[in-house]
């Protein structure tokens, strides 16, 4: 995909492309660490999002919602850490609707060109006066090299920060797309969240924007899974301030195609940067089905495996179990014949068809010590192909979310 | 309802009801302990059976549903553990043939009153040189004192032998209704599965033993989870022989609601004690949601908090999390208002409507430190009630579930 876009990864993160500056900083609703981070584009963007399913919704999901019906142009995202803004009621959305205000008089652009998100506890009311003026400091922060600082402001449980950008031509024109994400652990003392924020400076319509944006989060962010707990508050964001000056092009042209393309790259890197770095995980754990008969077919299996508690914690034990594997097949809901399922560990076949145990279990274990580990099943009843992503389950996923919260 | 059944529960386990004898013992599919059981009616008893819904069947589940089209009588259970006679093939499938021939054999039964149930070690065929002689073994030692041993050698993980056994009166006639059960907990090396054997001495039609068998498994074994995973081996069998000598009865009397109301007693008293016995569990859970405008509501609602991974390390921890139980029923895809919902941990109120935290920690940590912690989550929206039943998700689960299979 690389060679056929000419796409290169490069540095600065959300900053990356033409027109985005980003700043983060410490304000004190967590106990340490930077906790509040902007992302500010020079002209308005189009936008388009995606939010959690869950019915629980934070009060920052319910503000944004709203503001995307009111607007398809977004100038800044306002994001704290540490706290959810969850289960909240009222005031909580008056707290979230406070801090997009607060954005917009800061920087003198439309109140509805402001988002807001918010990761951390949940049930606990924002500290508005450590919020308010950090607001206001990290306005007169923001440069284009504030992408570091963001990326580590929105961490929560994340052990290391989430940054990705790449480059590609267009045309005539040079398009880059960055991002910035966070983890999908679950916090301690309380839940947390997949946030992920999306700059370009390519110039397209909302409509392919949102489409494009749809396309690659079904294949990236909703391919990922932790403990299969979905947060109050997971967003995806992706904002394109045209400042790449790269001519108009409509749904079915190439140039849709390789924006795509790059896009999905892109989310997909963060979302496995996200599944690696599950809380307590020690590996990446990528499962492929293929031989399905349609995509959705093989990513519904795919999660069952993804999901699974026996299969993750096999993996971590280096086991190669595929007996759970199968088994976890058996119960994702898809129809197939299990007598034709064949098994393999990074290339490493493990079971053929009608059962025949290939296993070099020496070799199988070398594999599966290593950090990313590759379970392909083949299901032998069509062409068709899904990924999806998790981390081994540890003793210390448990201690992560047994520990107390004071 | 103990009252309202005149039913006390007495001892003697899958022997108590008139008629049944068992035997368990060592025969070496396992390395130590009691390894294959049988259970017998003196005379062919009517059967009503519940099977795994994993597409992935063990070659005994298979067996089993071919003999219940066969015959609606039965007269021997021969059961081994060590061994899931999963993923087997055609050879599997000709094993567990074998298995019901000889206990037909030695009992002088005919072959169509027999089933077979295993549990244990994924694709690997069943050792039969040691099973076949001890089937002969096990019919010469059956008794009306064998129920422990058959609740020994039925064990996989399990910590503890499950039985129990209730009488009551139905009419002029005293009736008695036994069982034993293994564990959910999922077996190191491999997988294991949830088995019941459901003795009694009533005399019903095999329509109305069905109807009652699935409504007391849809409250019992189908309301409890370990780790969401779902075996290739579960089942449930009940045999009744009629020699309580009862007077026929419809669906539509008294006699059967008390007998439903007996089974399901008995059904949930099994099913709760292997919740209480997942793999490395600590505590109890009971998940009771209610306000809920249908009992499968209710379910949907409790099934997913109980499956939470967030939920359970939380409950390990005695951390009182309510914001992981909302979140969870948040994504259980049912309907509802969270702004209304109100929780509470063994009646101590935490959460009442519109995000009211009644939550005194001390006293929360303190019920939740308990071995039994009933979770109630009030939907406000109907009056319909529902339980579920887990553990707490420990370090010591992902102990045993990550350690190799040699």
């Amino acid at each position: 995909m690389m060679n056929h876009l000419n796409m290169n990864e490069c540095a600065g993160g959300v900053t990356a492309p033409q027109g985005f500056r980003a700043a983060g900083m410490y304000c004190g609703v967590r106990k340490v660490k930077k906790d509040i981070a902007m992302i500010v584009s020079d002209v308005p963007a189009t936008v388009a999002g995606v939010f959690t399913l869950n019915k629980t919704q934070a009060a920052p999901i319910l503000v944004d919602k709203a503001q995307l019906k009111r607007s398809s142009l977004c100038s800044a995202i306002v994001v704290n850490s540490g706290n959810a803004n969850a289960c909240t009621g009222e005031r909580g959305l008056n707290d979230a609707w406070q801090m997009v205000r607060t954005t917009a008089e800061v920087l003198g652009v439309p109140e509805e060109h402001v988002l807001v998100s918010s990761t951390g506890v949940i049930g606990q009311y924002m500290p508005m006066d450590k919020v308010i003026p950090a607001i206001g400091e990290l306005a007169k922060m923001l440069s284009r090299s504030g992408n570091k600082d963001a990326a580590e402001a929105i961490m929560t449980t994340d052990t290391y920060p989430k940054e990705v950008a790449v480059q590609f031509t267009l045309g005539a024109s040079t398009v880059t797309i960055g991002g910035v994400a966070k983890g999908s652990g679950m916090i301690a003392p309380n839940m947390a969240t997949m946030l992920a924020f999306i700059s370009t400076d390519v110039a397209i319509s909302q409509q392919l924007l949102t489409k494009a944006l749809q396309s690659a989060n079904n294949r990236s962010f909703n391919r990922i899974t932790v403990d299969g707990d979905m947060s109050t508050n997971d967003q995806v964001l992706v904002l394109a301030n045209g400042l790449a000056k790269n001519a108009p092009f409509g749904e079915n042209s190439e140039e849709y195609q390789l924006f795509s393309a790059a896009l999905e790259y892109v989310m997909i890197k963060l979302a496995k940067m996200i599944a690696r770095d599950g809380e307590g995980a020690t590996k990446l754990i990528e499962i492929q089905v293929k031989g399905a008969r349609s995509e959705e077919e093989a990513a519904q299996a795919a999660r069952a495996v993804a999901n699974s508690n026996l299969v993750k914690t096999a993996l971590h034990g280096a086991d190669a179990n595929w007996g759970r594997i199968l088994a976890a097949v058996g119960y994702s809901g898809i129809e197939f014949n299990p007598d034709i399922v064949e098994i393999s560990f990074n290339d490493l076949p493990i079971l053929k068809k009608n059962y025949e145990i290939v296993l070099d279990e020496e070799k199988a274990k070398a594999i599966l010590e290593q950090e990313n580990v590759i379970v392909t099943i083949d299901l032998n009843q069509g062409n068709q192909f899904a990924r999806f992503w998790t981390c081994d389950l540890t003793k210390e996923y448990v201690h992560i979310n047994a520990s107390y919260r004071s």
